[in-house]
């Protein structure tokens, strides 16, 4: 076994402490690195919260990892101690279902294995995240990460950016197309500069004006104020994809009025209440609402290639992570431009 | 004006009842025709009812219309005296919007001229629907009904037939897909009989184990009772599509959880309150919950064509119109297989 410190939450009810616990040791196909970053996602408070279910305490949260690689198990071949590695939102994956087998890893049949608040494939262990000094990863779950890019800033390319990556990729969205990213938070700026840089006209809907600048910056070529019903009505009917990145509730009719005939609006946030469809939204003009979840291993390989050839990093704050409590209540009101880092460093 | 006589709603208080009324006169574009056969389609009553919207009373329903030509006007070129003629769900559009331009008059951006429960484009009068004697449609509205098939049975083909037809074929759904079709009533049997014709395996979903027999006589290779647990445990995560018929409140995560990876539930059915679609549903397996509105014109003959090639028509049960109302009566319990047609014979 492997000593491992980190950050933990020991129960539901507690804030995040100094914990240290034992990992696995390294295996034939395993990874270990050593963490620089690791940054601080919307769904790390909701899990150690209990919010969407049960854990597993104590609970070390994190997905969004990147550092050195220190160790290799003797079966290894695409590291080599020294790299620059990262992990994401899953360790492990049955790799024979046809989703594994078709790169869906994260659509695996059997369950993928989380980062954290999950248990090892052979049920020996749960799996601990990020917030901590070191990772033990199988392989085939372990980036590539560029040397080109500012590493603390390359940690949310891991969640927040592979969330919204790979529907883009998806439905193939690109120059030609009209598209509307719903929110500008952790994900949302990551969809703007994606949708940017694969040619779609970018509108950015958002509850705060305070924005707009920002979200020019961010590359999007139009601004809208979803309290305002004059520049919604102004959009209506004039979207081919929204890529609805909010967690909070929302009026999901609303949103589907501003698509065109045929248009695609695209979840990736998850608001605690189910979302109230009505019909005609959807029959209205052939519409469809659909969902995305993170994306396959071989596609964020991809999606991290392309953000090293496009100079595309997340925007952060890097924070001690003493101070991680205090970011949860900052990142809680969307006082955050786009996403906290936690330098490892600190621990 | 031409003196016409039907079956009207005064009211939404007061059952159908004859009724004598004015319908233009035959324009220079225009071809009228005497309705043979009328089907009744559950919107019928919703509209006579006001369960959507303040309808146009008096409403005279019914838009499965077919008969024979006895009126052309002088710039008519596709239609001759004596021939068979359709008209579905609308009578017009704008026919200059990018949707009609790309035959999509269903989504016509100025909004469609519905049959009846409308007002004609010139604001001039109401438009009423084929619970009558003779109907008036611009020319571009009018489809080719062939010969070969029963005349009645075709009825229904302009709005339950065309109401399925159109997103099989949007979505691509054919061979090698797994299609379930939700709910077997005037709408469902023809996904059936379409689902099946274009190569799918069909399976039905339906609430009444009594329907197993007649699902598989419809072409259904499956059939599944939704009450039944197990049964719908043993399909999960295993249809490509599912053409979502049902106007009944439902659990569309249940439904949703059946599909596969990437599947799309497509609703053609109005449930009277909005679905609630937890985020999960979707993003679980890049799932996609549509909507689609009857087909446009070119689609509908195409529909059509196609029925008469494959000799296709609904299964209907022939009513005179004066049992109209205790048919909405039984259409309302489900009892109907599976679909009323008047006989306008009996007017």
């Amino acid at each position: 076994m492997i000593q491992s410190k980190g950050y933990a939450a020991q129960s539901p009810e507690t804030d995040l402490a100094p914990w240290t616990f034992n990992r696995r040791a390294v295996g034939p196909r395993d990874v270990q690195f050593d963490i620089l970053y690791c940054g601080v996602c919307h769904s790390d408070l909701h899990q150690i919260k209990n919010d969407w279910f049960p854990g597993i305490f104590p609970m070390v949260p994190g997905h969004e990892i990147v550092g050195r690689v220190v160790k290799i198990g003797d079966q290894v071949t695409k590291f080599k101690v020294g790299d620059l590695a990262g992990t994401g939102c899953m360790v492990d994956s049955c790799q024979v279902c046809e989703n594994c087998k078709q790169d869906l890893e994260q659509y695996c049949l059997d369950g993928n294995t989380q980062t954290y608040n999950g248990m090892d494939r052979d049920g020996s262990m749960p799996t601990y995240g990020g917030y901590s000094d070191t990772i033990i990863v199988r392989e085939e779950f372990v980036l590539h990460v560029s040397d080109k890019l500012d590493l603390a800033a390359v940690a949310p390319l891991l969640c927040a950016g592979i969330t919204t990556y790979s529907p883009l990729r998806h439905w193939k969205v690109g120059k030609g197309h009209k598209l509307a990213v719903l929110g500008l938070g952790g994900l949302g700026h990551m969809g703007v500069k994606f949708g940017a840089a694969f040619g779609a006209e970018v509108t950015v809907l958002s509850t705060s004006p305070s924005k707009k600048e920002a979200a020019k910056e961010l590359g999007a070529h139009n601004f809208v104020v979803t309290s305002g019903a004059e520049q919604l009505e102004a959009v209506k009917g004039s979207f081919d994809f929204i890529l609805d990145t909010v967690s909070a509730p929302h009026d999901f009719n609303l949103y589907l009025s501003l698509l065109r005939t045929n248009g695609t609006m695209i979840c990736v946030g998850v608001p605690p209440e189910p979302a109230q469809v009505a019909a005609f939204s959807l029959l209205g003009g052939r519409k469809s609402l659909a969902g995305s979840g993170i994306g396959g291993i071989a596609e964020t390989q991809e999606m991290l290639d392309f953000c090293a050839e496009n100079n595309i990093v997340s925007d952060i704050e890097l924070i001690d992570i003493k101070d991680v409590t205090s970011a949860y209540k900052r990142m809680e009101k969307g006082d955050v431009r786009y996403r906290f880092v936690i330098d490892m460093a600190t621990l």
